[in-house]
């Protein structure tokens, strides 16, 4: 079972594949899509939308897992989440992929067993899931944590 | 100049596409994309794209007009108002069409000449512009209002 973990952002975006045959996990590869905010809001999504597409094709996981975020700042906010999220999702259905959502507080329980636990602690433990790997942003490991998270519960949406 | 005006949503969708040389606007096609509520929400934002695809590639719009809308009900009215939105956007990028928001207020007020008139109201007036042409819903009518909008005031994003 291959699993790709997003945390979707119109700025940045974490990745990270995870795989789980019978043993332990295995982290296969995580990144972070990082988008200049100079550009305009067409183009930042047309950027999410073709480095995630480049990202599925290469790995081709079989189940997407992303974090069902209802804890925006305010509405602008929320909004703007809302975008990124929808071409995650939209590509999933363009690629025949189920998605999954999951609550940070599901997530982050899975992990740290804490579900208020710090950005920094998930990261931590992260680190002893997968010893000697790095994580490249904390949205990076907050998306690997996701796929974690998918594994241990695979609730269908 | 040709323009699509778009009133996004994942439950229903409005567009319409009005055209200026010129005189006064035409208003060549308009519709609602209606999507059922007992699709998944993958299903939901992919049904949107295809169908918003096909009437970008049928009539070819040089622009399009969104609204920018951030008087959600609530937080996760937002988020599901924003994957639509993105799904727009990323449309947009995807042909080459500029694409340029407009406040509720704005189109309100250049259609009935005041900015905090009903949905009713606006379809009403556009019944004065458009003789004899019927709206399919007030997202429809919504839409070529801020087409009309845009043909008005062409402020790029």
């Amino acid at each position: 079972m291959r699993i790709l973990g997003v945390d979707p952002g119109t700025l940045q975006c974490g990745w990270g594949i995870v795989d789980q045959e019978q043993s332990d996990p295995v982290l296969r590869s995580s990144g972070t899509i990082r988008i200049r905010a100079s550009l305009t809001l067409p183009e930042r999504l047309h950027r999410l939308f073709q480095e995630l597409k480049i990202v599925i094709e290469k790995h081709s996981p079989q189940a997407i897992a992303l974090e069902d975020t209802f804890l925006a700042k305010n509405v602008k906010a929320a909004f703007s989440l809302g975008q990124a999220r929808g071409i995650v999702v939209l590509l999933s259905s363009l690629h025949k992929i189920p998605v999954s959502f999951y609550t940070a507080l599901q997530i982050k329980k899975t992990v740290t067993g804490y579900g208020r636990a710090e950005k920094t602690q998930v990261s931590q433990m992260l680190g002893y899931y997968f010893p000697g790997e790095k994580f490249s942003s904390l949205d990076s490991s907050d998306a690997i944590a996701c796929a974690l998270c998918h594994l241990r519960h695979r609730t269908p949406y």
